[in-house]
Parts: structure tokens; C-alpha cells; sequence
């Protein structure tokens, strides 16, 4: 599986000055899974935004020499990156940072606007100047902008959001006030907590609010906007219609944290239920289950009860290979190294192998023969999500459809290609089963929520370029 | 579980000048689950030594420029290291790179000599000066002191070998040599393999020759003495006394990685076999069997297949926490940065809980507080291992029994004070389904295969110190 | 002396892609002197930027791995950065490169705008932000929206350069153009030389141009606007106005390199001739001539030959005391460890000491207590400059006259204060003759050749800060 | 001038436990110039050593950080390196820290023995494994092999002093003692001195005693044993011959700091004396004098005193360039970017250029070039050594006399190759001007005090190589 995750956001809100760069820093920990190239935390000091980010891991990053250079504060917003657009500059790394003219603003995003292009188009030609190529910024402009005609932030937040398209799940902190927002589709997901002393918590995933030793509240609605100041919280919802709801469905079968639950369902259990339904739909005489770590586990303990084929937990990942990792002299080798077998398990075996989802194909491929080099006699591929086929423009790392196996290749010949014996995939009228609310299953089914962008390269702001 | 993992070592022969640094790096990023303090490659370049190691992980150390600086050559051995003795220092890192009078040795080294005291005495005695305070270095006196004598290193090694007791599995390499030894006992795993164009490689475990592109051929013998040269494998087996095998159990129980085979049992089943095992010894009435990550799964497989109690997935380790984790404000939370569990799975259960061993007592504390906060019913802890009661004077890292729970308390008062319902350790006599030869469990018996040492502190030679 | 140097510029044009990122180097290698806290380089591979830029001396910035990156380009530009404006933060690292409505610009500034505040708020209330505190971005923000209005990037500047008030040389590329301009009163150098090959160079100072291997053409003139293309160079003089003339005297005394040529007269001859102008003005009956390194050395020598008291090379600079200096344990003498003193050469003796300027007198007194130390009889500073009495706005690092200790003491107090037996300051009636061309001295006399900003200080942008 | 330095150490011995590890960075600082590969610090806290050495400046290696972990203590040592011998690996960054049979010693060293490679023989035969190619490994094998027949380490280094021959200045820190010692002849400088507060320092120079804070007591003479106790100071002379008496008069050519005294003559004076003399030998008919920065700057003033011509200050050295100068893209012009000239000062003139002294020639060229480039008329080489015909065995990094100029060219032929109208060296028997004493000067006249060792190569242990 080699779709790649997207962002993560926190926040923290607390009566007193605290420690606050050290409970961000635990939280983005937490989020680590949602992006691994970049990451930053701004603390506020009474008013004053001390900031801190570049590219690497939390643990590169925020070494106890970084975390020590914070000051106390009352606030904080911090982010973990994977560059879904805006490429892999060290510029890009958020929270962004600006001075505008009623203050200073920090801001955080998970997401991508389906109308980036238009909306950027449109500042330059008022004379908008940028330093990034992220959404990140034509959502700081807007808001920027509507904060000279309106009385607060949050006002302008809202006048804003009437012209964001797409999905964004934003934190954004003032001198005085901590802010989030989730799209009126609720595509990325986005909650608050509360630990015992009072102190609020924000984060992409509620596995980020119980690290940071809170106890989730409940997801922020789509559409609404959190407003925390010293005088507590106040929610509005003007930009809330229930009957817009889209969660990215993609999100319980790959990019969150088991351990999280999402607009009120376990991603765990999301995941024994796509196991259980693969077992349904595609069953198979087989000896025993094994599931490719770490998304696929739960969906293989799932298809193992339902099946009653015996789980195997003998494909083992190596977890010392890190972004860094030096490609060896058998270059073909590479999953060799990041993935084992134990041979003993699977030999002259049928094996039911599970994994999320396949984009290109290539890296099932090679899990594949791993199986077969380690002896098993048949390899049943299943997979956790219907077939990829159609672009996403809100925020998951797939821009066209021109590498996607599957929008060129029938089921049998992706078998074949991939060189298993049968092949699954969970039909699409089965990912309900997978969420209590409606969602947005939009890469496999090409029903958009939102209107489509002319120009949907990742890099389109990148290519841009006149003489002048 | 906070036993600390030992070494591990690699070497290859190359019939060919190759990109031998590489292959190393990709056996050590295998066997990094067996240390994570240090690392070392040196390659030899037609009789010239190229050396570099520093303290950090094999990502870390071994970065591309890093590995682009070594030159070609037709051998190479590596480490990663694991500080049972010798302190932290710098210094230490391995392999050992010496000159002496025939010329140029470099060594690897997984273990400890229990008679390292009384070695290095005898050799300070006689002018020897010491950089480190690892056994290392005393072992390279003993070898090159009798190569003054001897034809041969692989004669000197023999020689030397009369004199050391206690677990050594050992690379060296000299100018035109590759050679590998493992002590009489075979306390520490040790093996070979090749690749299809010729090239042998030996390592601690055959993850790592497989991660490297080769086959296993077999493990090196206890006792036996295996030279690498252009003409070709010599084995050596003077020291070899099949009645002598006393192979560290502990290794299959907690050392190992699953999905290597030492002296012939997989490691993966010897797991299964001890959670079945407990499942016969210690049942217990229960909704769910879940294993603490990542040692304690393959057991909990095994204790919910003989019980047919289901396995759950549902405890989370966070990859992400490496060794620079830095502590968050709220210091008593460590383990629920680094673990965590999905509460709809536990809510209101009945938990078998699945560890590897019991040292303190304080981590398996905090996870059964874990699992009780997120609303498990009843925690029955089920121990792969017998209680720990005896210090290791083979390369584990247990130097007293001052800190082991298990020896100032009974079953009973052991689990009231870690909050579990019931506890349950394997017993000592089901060790032996685990391993399909005799082996070592002094930590458990107090039966040692050697003399005791007199003085065992791991500091031992960093105290040492006189006014001169 | 510790008033500290402003910045420098760098740009390369070149009629074939070539390493224009070493050329750079080169440059910004030569200009190191005029600031040491940042450095930058963008090159321009036909219409892509590719940007470096980090905190650090050019030669932690730019190590080989960095310049490798780079790819061939046709253009590039550099930039050295003392913080004169902006705070330290990574933020405000130049060049500045940002996306507007007609493609990309790169931007390198040395200088100060006087009306930088006024022309924020400006921008700000028509909905700019603003991701750093330095004059730059506001510069970028008044060309980018002229072209909104115009036919080039130049015509831009042009008319963006209406709205400047105080001192700026700019080195700007566009995806097409090279382009250069210099405010019209020319307060800091700014020159361009070739190479054999055609490649032009622009610079700071000449120093640069040199070594970068080309020779000095001439200087750019105040108001001046130099575009480099394809088709060569074109000047634009609009902005040119004779009488406006006005360059900073305090480049010759201490911030520019010796063998730099500004303005037609070389900086080295400059300081000679303060020197022989302080022993016309200020004679002594001394045993020998002692100046300050670096910058006090040329007019120690044209004391010593005006007056014929033998100079002395006696104090020594430290030259490996870098940024990142440790303060040791008696703090007291830092200055002991930057500079020393050959004992036997003013032991006893009559000195005159011979330094650039004096602005809180701290250091001076310091010197002068090294040398009675060490057992000089006498010591008679002479000083290169007249007393700092008023702040400058036009990048002397002099944001007010608070701490100036000519400003609260007559020069007779200020000789006992630093210890010294004599003490005196160049006439401000003799700075004409350092200069061939009509200079501005207001930091001695006053004279502001600009409007006075309101707010002088140079943190004004950071201390903003509204409730919003 | 392209001889490089040597090492130099620093030692401190206090009362009372302090922060040492700072005293001897700030002696460190001052002693830079003689050794910028690498560089470290040994601090004794109450018997227990601790050390940090890597290679880099000391600005590099002692960043705040570094100093922080040291422990407080009553001794440290230290050293700065240049690799004469031993190659550039990290394992020969000094001090030396060893544990021996009395328990730990660590040890500086600057020098090298003539006879090191049999001492080498001796050892290894007798067992003895090195893992560096250093002369100080064998220093300490000496000492800790007598140690173990002597009642003190004292008497040891005083009996392994009578096996060395060649230079050495050693620094020794026992548990309870720091120790330091000149060889007989006294080749290397060694000096100590006292702080106010009765704490001792040590160093190759007395520019770093008084960097240190402390004022210089005397020098360590030639064959001297100083040893430091809490109960004072103790000199042990039986090693002293004042007859022996030989100091490399090399050092006050070029490696000393101008502001050190060493055996009674000031470096600064006795470089003007070599200028003077060189103005009687070989007077010219000139318009300036020029000094190449830094070490010829003496000799140019005081051939300019004596002669009557006028000095010039004109020729300017970048002090920004660093050990990881980046070879820029038009190579052959290094020295451009290292050195220039300030143009309008020997434009049409006849220049006297002094140099310290004449190696390959090369630079020597490059400079000469530099300045006829400028405009200069005629360029008049004086050289303040004679001709380098002859190896050095005592530190300076000359093992053979292959690429030496002198050696193979006669004055005249030397002058056309460089480029020079005229070239002049210091006579040998005008050398006895400089100093006080007795010196060495085998380089330029073969008469060696020590008898010349069979294999002078500098990479001799490297080289060695056999197969075993």
C-alpha cells in the first residue's frame, strides 16, 4: 500500500501558563502516522508567537533542546506534515506563521481546497504576494482579508469559509484566542477533549487527546467553528447542514490510528468489519489468515472470525527503517528488507493475505512473491477497499488516475499481475458498513461532493511561470 | 518488559571486490532489534581497514554519505550494539579495530565473558593498557597475545578460546580472514549463509541473512571455529562438545526476532508453544486474549488458539518513539504515549494479557492500569517466562537480582502490587518445549553453566580506580 | 568597536546555464565581513528557483552537499544578512522568494527604508500579510503589486521606487531578468564587474567581484536600475539625481572591506588618510602607533606615517573565535581571548591607540586597560570618526542615542571613563576628506538626509500586537 | 607558506573543584593556531575521567552543550591537533585515555618521536595491540609497561623518558596528579603559570596562560618533570641537560603566536629581527614592503624599519574561510578568494614581499601573480627561513624532501619559477639572531640531535600490512 497519509493538527488551550510546547509535542507524537516530513509548534506567550518547525520527525525536531527554547504559555498549535501538495520545501512546513494588520495569526490545516486555484488566482490579481505553494496560505489570505470588513476573527473565519471549497480541518490561533474548524463536509476528521484541570485539546484524532492525557468530548461537527478564550468555549454553526456530511471513508481503512474513533465509530472496529464483510462477499478455502502490517491486522482478524480460518500474525515489519533508509546493493530487494516472513508458518500453505488497498500494485506484487518465496502453496489477495479509479482533490496523495492498477486492469488481470491466486476487493455498497454517517467514497466511485478543479496537478502552483 | 536486548554482529566474503558496506547495513538494520546504541561497518579493502561507527541507530549512522565513503572490498563485518557492559561511551562502539604485530584485526562481539575480571587482571599485570571497558577488547589481547605464538589467527583464536568462559559469538576479520567462533555453550545465537553468486554471510539471527539476499545454510555450532577464505569454508570443531549446548532460552522468549530459526525451532512457534503452554497451565475464564506488542503477540495467538478465548489486536504501540523520546509534562503518562488501546474492544471484558517477562513489575503496572482505565473488567496476566530470579552473567542485562520483583515476592502479592486478577508465569519445566536442544536458564534456576563470577556489577572496570 | 555591519548582495548572470551557485559562493565568501548571522542563495534553472538559505556563516551554510544540490542555472542571486531589522528568526533569512499574479521573483536587500512603518500599515490595511519583520518583504510587496499596474518587472520597480524613502540596494531576478537598483541618494555600495566569459557580476563591494574572478566595471549610481537579459544590459537613470548623493561615511571607516573601491575611491586609501588626518588634528608625543584589528589597522599606519612615530603590529586578534564563542569562567575577560598583546613591545612605552569608532565604550575601555596591563606608560586613543551623537535609519545598527557615551559625556569624561590619558575623535569637518563624493554623516552631525521615521525602533513590527 | 602546524596542549590543576573543562577550552582558543583537525578535553572529577574529543575547531567541538556536560573537577587537560602523524581518523583525536593495571591515565601530546617505529616493534612483540596510529599510544605503553615496577607514575615517565628519543611536550593526568614534561632537547615549546588564585596552567604557549587568566611562571625546561599535587609542585630535572638544549627555531618562524614568549625571546621580536636581518643580507631598491598575513607581518615591519622602506598593510586574508572551504568553479583561483590586494597601494610599485617561509613554491607563485596582477612593477621575494633542503622528524610536517623547491632548485631557478624579480632567504647562520639558546635547525642544515629513524614516512603505520 503505497498511498501516502496526510496531515495532522493539534492544539491546546489552558487557563494558566503552562508547558503547553510539551503537551503538543506529545499529541503530535500521537499523529506521527497522519505525516512524517515535516513538523512545528507555535507557543503563545501572552501575545508573543514563539515558533519552531522543519523538516524530519517529531522525535528529530523537538529534541529537548527545541522544546526547552519555549516559553511558558496559555496556547499552542502544532502539525505534523505529509506533503499532499505545496512540495517537500523546508517554507512549507506549517503551523504558517503571519503578521497582519490587526495582529498576529498561527494557523494549522489537514486537507486540500478543491478551489486553490481559483482563489489564488484571484488574490494575486489584488495584489497578494506568496511564500508557499500550500493551501495553507490562500486560507490565511482569506481570512486575513475578511478580518478588515468584520468585528472578530471568528467572523471573518466564517465569512471566509463561505469560499472554501474542499476539505480543511483548521486550527488557527490569534493573540488571544484558539480557533478550529472542520469543512462542511467533515472530510478530515477533527475532535476536542478536556483534561481533569480544565485544559482544552484539539487534535486530528482522539489517540492524540488521550496520549496528551485528556479524555476526548466529542468530534468537532462538520461545519462548525470552536471558539476557546479565557472565558470558555463558544460553537457556531452556520456553516453546519447535516445532510452535507462526507467523511472520507478512506480514513477508517487506512490513514487513522485503530485506536482512534471517528464521528463515533472505532476505527478498530471499522476495520474487523471490512474483514468480516471481504469474508462475506469473497470467501475461500484457505489454511490460514495473515494480514499485511500494520493496516491490514485488524481487517485479518476480522476475515479470520467471520472465516474461521486461522489468523497467523507472521509477516513482520521491520520497524528501524526510517524515511532515511539507504537503498542496499540488491535494489530489488527493498520490501525484503522492510517486510519478513516466518517461513515455518506459511510453507505449503493456502494463505488469505488482507491488505487495505492496492493503488499501483507493485508493492502487493512483491508481498506476494515473499509468500511464495517462503513456500506458501496459494496466496487469495483481499483487499479492504473497493478498486481505486477516480482522482481525489481533498487532501489524499492520488492526482490522476494514470498510475491507479485498477482503472486499467480487470480484476483477474491485476491477479495475475500481482501474481496471486484470486483477488477481492470490498465492493463499494459495502463501505457503508464501515461508518455511522454518510460519506465521501469519491476515488471509487467518482461521485464528488464538491465541484471538480479544472487543473488538479499537485504541483500546479510549482509549474506556474511567466515572463515578466 | 524492560530486559535490554544485547548485540548483534554480521559479517560477508565476497568471491569479488563488492559494495560490501551495503550488504552489512541491510544484515544490520535486521538485527537492530538487538541493540540500539551503536553501530559499526568496517570493510576491508584488499588488506586496508575502513572504519566507521558511532553511537546512534543504523538510520542514523548509516546515512548514504556515510556509506559512500567506504571503499570496495571483499569482506566487511558490522555490529549493533547493545550496552550490557562497558558503560555508553563512544568509545565502546564496535567492531574493535586493533593493531598488533602481524598486522590489522577487527572484531565483532555478542555476549559476556564471565571470567572477564580475571582476564583483563592477568593482562594489566603483564603492561596491557585498555581504551574501553567492554570484553571486547580483552578477548582481542588474548587473540593477538597468542598469535605471537601460533601459525595462524584462526590457531591463536583456538588457543585463546581455551582461556574464555561465558557466551561469545564472535567476527573477526584480519587482512586475508574472515572467521567467526561460538563459545562451547552456545549461550548467543550465531549462523551462515550464501547467496546465489557464492558470497557467504554470517549473523546473529537468519532474519538477517535473509533480509541480505541469502539462504541459511546452518547455524554455527557451540564451539565450533569457521574460516572464510579465497580457497574457501574451513571448519574447526576442537572446542565443540555436543553434551556443552546451553543455549539462552530467553533468546526464543523475548531476544529474538520472530521470524529467524536458531538451532532449528523458529522463534515464532517456540512463542506459540509457550502461550500454549500457559493456556494449559494458567486457564482462565476470559472474553479476550491480547499480547503486548511486540513480543507478547505470537504467545497470545498461541494462548487463544489451545483456549479458544479470541485474540484481540487491540494494543497500539507507537513507532514513532525512538530513543530520543523526550518527557512530557505529565511524567507518569510515559506509557500511554508509547502504548495504547482501542477502548470498544475492552470495555466491560475479561482480559488474558499476554507480556514476555516480569523484571520491575512498574511497566507491567502502568499497561494493566491502562487496560482497567479503558474499562476492561478483569486483567488475568499470563507470563511467557518463569519468574526472574538470578542474575545473567551471559550478556543479559540483569547483573543482580536487587530490582527483580519475582525475588522479594510471591505470585500472589506480585499481582496484587501490579493490579492485575490473576497472574500466571510458565512454568520452568515447560521451558523446554520451547527449544528443540538443552539451554541455559540460570536466570530462572540458578543452574549456571559456568563459574560464577566473583564480582558482577556491569561497572565493574569503570570503578576501578586507584591513586597511582 | 561593536557596532556591527549591515548585509550584502550578491547576483550572477551568466549567457549559458553554469554553477552559478559556486560563482555566488565566491561572492558571498568575499562580502562575509558585512554580515555573519544568515546567508542565502537562489538559483534560477530556467524560470524554476531553487532556494538554500539557513542561519550560519557561508561556510556552514553552503558545504558541499548543499552546492551540490543546485542545479545549472543562468542567474542566481545571494545574500549575507546581519540583522539590522527583522529579529534572528530563520524566517528573515534572505533572499526573499515569493509567487505573485505574474510568475516567481527572488529579492536581496541591503539597507534600511526610513518609511518602512508607514508603508506596512499601508499594506496591511489593503489585506497584505506578512510572514516576516524585515523591510524586504515590504519591498516585494510594492514591486509585485506595480506590476499588477505595468509592462516589466522593472517598470515595477520603477515606479515602486516613488514610494521608497532611505537606503536600499537590491539585487532582484525574475524568471527572465537579472535586475539591480540603488536608492537615488546610494547610502550603501552597490557595483557590477565581468568576467572574461561575459558573465556579469553585481556586488556589494568590489572585494567580491574580484574574487569571484571578474573586474569591477563601475559602480551602479545612486537612483540607478541595471537589467541584466539575454540581450545584455540596460540602464535606467529616472531615479538618478546628482545632488541627491549621499553615501554612508561610515562604510569607509569600518564596514567595508579594504580592497573594495566604492565610489571611485578605495577604502584602504580612505582610512589612510584618517589617520594622517587624526595626527594633523590631534598630535602626541608618543614611542609608537598601535591599531585595533581589523578595521583600525590602515589609519594606525597613516597615523604613524604622518606623524613618524613608528607603528607597531603588537595586538592579535584571535581568529578562531567564532559566533558560537563560550563564554569561560571569568567572564570579565572575554576580550582577553579575542585580543592580545606582544608585553614586550609596549612595555614602557608612550602608546597611541588607534581605532574605527567608539559607540557605548565599553570595549575601548577594555583595550585600554589590556594594554596598561601590559605595561604600557601611556595610551592616547585617537578615533577614525567623529561622536556618535544621533541614530541612524539607514542600517547602522544605531537605533538611538540611548546608549551612545559621546552623547552624555564631553571627550574629556569619556578619556577618563574608557582610561585612557588623551582621547581624540576625527573632526566632522575631515570626513570630506575620506570621500570623493558628498556623504551623509547624520549619525555625527544630524543631517537626515530623508524624512524622520515616527517609530525608530528597530523592533517596532515585532512588539505589534491587537486583541483580535 | 604551506608547512602545517602541530599540536598543543593545556592542562589546569586547582585547589578546589571548579568548572576546569572551561579554562582549558579558553587555553584551547589560544592555542588554535597550532592544530585545527581536531581537539579535546579530559576532566578529573575525584578519579573519575571524563572526555569529550572530537574532530573540528574547538568553536565546533565545545559548544555549549558539550561544556555543560562536563562534571566539575580539581584537573583537566586538553589538546588541539594537527595530524603530523596517525592519519585524520577520529580514533587519534587526543587526549588519550587509558586504563591500565594502576588504574587510568590520560594523556596530550605534541611532537614525535624519532625512534617511535622501533618502540612500536618492541611493544607489539611483546603483545601490545594499538588502536591508533599515534606516537602517543606508544608514549603510554612506556609509561604504563614502567608503572608496573615503579612506585609511582612519576618515576615511570621519568624511566620511559630514557627510551624516547625526539620531541615531546606531554600533559599526564593520574587520578591524584597532573603531570607534564619537555624532552631533553626541547623541541617543542612547554611553559606554566598561575592564577591569582594559586590554580596552575599549563600550555605549549604562554599566549594561552594568559588567555587563561593566569601569568606565565617560567618554561618547562628541556628534560623537565613538573608534577602537580595537592601539596604543590614538584620539578624533577635528572632528564635535564643543558647541553642538549635544541628548541625548533622553526617555531619562532612560523608556528608560535606572535604575543607568546618562549625560552625567554618573544616570537613578535624575534620575527622583526628575522625582517631586519633580512634587510641587511638582501636589500632592494624599493617603493613598500608587504607581509603576507599572518606570520610574515613581523618580518615585513622590521625589514621596513631597517630599510627604510615603507610598510604596507595591503594585502588582506579572509578570515571567513574555513576548513570546509568549498573549492569554487574556477579552481586555480584559491588564493584569490583567500588572499587580495588592495589595488591602488602597489599599483606601478616595486614590492618587497616577505614570507616566512618557501615549501613547494606554489602559493609563493599564486601570491607573486596576485600581486603583478594588481599592477605592481617588480615583486622582490624575502624569506625569513633558509631553504628547506632536509625532512624533520620532530613534528613538522615534512617526511621527505621530494617536494621541497629548495631541494631540487638554485635561487635563481627557484625566483623564475615563482615568478619573482628578485627572491632572498634568511642565511642559516643569521638564525642564531632569533633566539636565545641553542635550536634546531636540521631542516635547513641536516645536523640532527637525534639519531634519524629507518622509516620516515609518516603514514608508516598505516602501511603496514601482513597476512596472518
Amino acid at each position: 500500500m503505497s498511498i501516502h497519509e496526510e496531515c495532522g493538527v493539534f492544539g491546546v488551550f489552558t487557563k494558566q501558563p503552562a508547558d503547553v510546547s510539551r503537551t503538543v509535542c506529545t499529541g503530535l507524537y500521537a499523529l506521527q502516522h497522519r505525516g512524517q516530513e515535516g513538523c512545528g509548534i507555535v507557543v503563545n506567550d501572552d501575545g508573543t508567537f514563539v515558533s519552531h518547525k522543519a523538516p524530519g520527525l517529531v522525535s528529530e525536531v523537538f529534541h529537548e533542546q527545541a522544546l526547552c527554547a519555549f516559553p511558558l504559555g496559555s496556547m499552542a498549535i502544532g502539525h505534523v506534515r505529509y506533503a499532499t501538495t505545496g512540495g517537500n520545501g523546508a517554507a512549507n512546513v506549517q503551523p504558517l506563521l503571519v503578521n497582519h494588520q490587526k495582529g498576529r495569526m498561527a494557523l494549522a490545516h489537514n486537507g486540500n481546497l478543491a478551489n486553490a486555484a481559483k482563489l489564488r488566482d484571484r488574490l494575486e490579481l489584488s495584489g497578494a504576494i506568496f511564500h508557499t505553494t500550500s493551501d495553507t496560505e490562500i486560507i490565511a489570505y482569506l481570512i486575513t482579508g475578511q478580518r478588515l470588513k468584520t468585528a472578530s476573527i471568528e467572523d471573518a473565519l466564517s465569512k471566509a469559509m463561505d469560499e472554501f471549497e474542499g476539505a480543511y480541518s483548521l486550527v488557527l490561533m490569534s493573540p488571544g484566542k484558539l480557533i478550529c474548524a472542520r469543512d462542511p463536509h467533515g472530510f478530515r476528521p477533527l475532535c476536542y477533549g478536556k483534561k481533569e484541570d480544565g485544559t482544552y485539546l484539539i487534535a486530528s484524532e482522539s489517540c492524540a487527546i488521550s496520549a496528551a492525557g485528556g479524555r476526548l468530548v466529542r468530534d468537532v461537527m462538520p461545519g462548525e467553528i470552536l471558539v476557546f478564550t479565557k472565558d470558555g468555549m463558544i460553537s457556531r454553526t452556520e456553516h453546519c447542514h447535516q445532510e452535507e456530511r462526507k467523511f472520507c471513508i478512506f480514513e477508517y481503512i487506512y490513514f487513522a490510528r485503530p485506536d482512534s474513533v471517528i464521528d463515533g465509530m472505532s476505527v478498530h472496529e471499522s476495520r474487523l468489519k471490512a474483514g468480516k464483510n471481504l469474508a462475506d462477499v469473497h470467501p475461500v478455502d484457505a489454511d490460514l489468515v495473515i494480514g499485511v502490517p500494520d493496516s491490514g491486522l485488524d481487517a485479518a482478524i476480522g476475515y479470520s472470525r467471520a472465516s474461521g480460518i486461522p489468523f497467523e500474525n507472521c509477516m513482520i515489519k521491520n520497524k528501524y527503517i526510517g524515511r532515511t533508509f539507504i537503498v542496499p546493493d540488491h535494489r530489488g530487494d527493498q520490501v525484503r528488507i522492510k517486510l519478513s516472513v516466518t517461513e515455518s508458518s506459511v510453507k505449503n500453505k493456502r494463505v488469505v493475505l488482507i491488505d487495505d488497498s492496492i493503488v499501483r500494485g507493485t508493492t502487493c506484487q512483491r508481498i506476494v512473491r515473499l509468500l511464495k518465496e517462503a513456500g506458501a502453496r496459494e496466496v487469495h489477495m483481499r483487499v479492504c477497499a473497493p478498486p481505486f479509479l477516480h482522482p481525489c482533490f481533498y487532501g489524499t496523495d492520488i492526482d490522476s488516475s494514470d498510475h491507479l492498477i485498477a482503472a486499467h486492469h480487470t480484476v483477474e488481470e491485476t491477479a495475475r499481475l500481482i501474481g496471486a491466486d484470486s483477488l477481492g476487493y470490498l465492493p463499494t455498497e459495502r463501505l457503508k458498513d464501515l461508518s455511522l454517517h454518510s460519506y465521501c467514497s469519491a476515488c471509487f466511485d467518482g461521485n464528488y461532493p464538491t465541484r471538480i478543479p479544472d487543473d488538479t496537478r499537485k504541483d500546479r502552483f510549482e509549474r506556474k511561470l511567466s515572463e515578466i
